[in-house]
């Protein structure tokens, strides 16, 4: 675990400069869905009623929604299923893995972030690299 | 700037566990305003009107809302400021600085995303080391 003191001090026209690139990030994947739907495609292509059952919580409308605008801007798109005709099955872009760096720190974050909240200790904290090993 | 191609091919079980901490961590800072506030607090503490012109486009009840939603979260806290007594400022908490990673992760994508959808090179990107320098 990292050492959660470690400061960042940076200039203040460093910091205006950084709200660009970060606001042009947020305003891609930004939001509760669109990471959560590319991690869930990382392990194959996946139907529609597939895809939101490991997304929980999310409805069919805005699994729709979603997944429309992710296609605009070329995260995701639709392939025709290798294994059945006619079957519609929803596949990463390659540019959606230019993300692996912001995936790999959220998720590590979000590991070190539970520990804290809940007070203990994971003995095996299987993220980041397990899971976005090449 | 990155191979945009790189793949990341994790396992379904991998998937599955990183929709976890990848939850956890956009529950805590996900949403359109906190990280935009953290980095803005970087350069140094701020009253609530100087954070309101510099997070540009949030209004004054969201950022009050956000900022005591950050604040019961252990991102902010309000001080007296140095200057000026009976002066309230908001001043980042160190576990804030714990997001170092997923700052810096986010700014250099937002930074190659917006080469992407513009379609010119930025001869000098000046994030996210020259931000982030401590």
């Amino acid at each position: 675990m990292k050492d959660q003191t470690t400061k960042i001090i940076p200039t203040p026209e460093g910091c205006t400069a950084a709200l660009g690139p970060l606001g042009d990030a947020l305003y891609a994947i930004g939001g509760k869905w669109k990471l959560k739907i590319i991690i869930a495609l990382m392990s194959g292509n996946k139907r529609f009623n597939e895809l939101q059952r490991q997304v929980t919580g999310i409805s069919a409308k805005v699994l729709s929604n979603e997944l429309k605008e992710m296609e605009l801007n070329d995260f995701v798109k639709k392939v025709t299923s290798a294994t059945a005709k006619e079957v519609t099955e929803y596949e990463l872009s390659d540019y959606s893995h230019t993300l692996r760096d912001v995936l790999t720190a959220l998720s590590a974050w979000g590991t070190m972030h539970r520990q804290k909240i809940t007070g203990r200790t994971v003995e095996q904290a299987p993220y980041p690299e397990s899971i976005l090993s090449r």
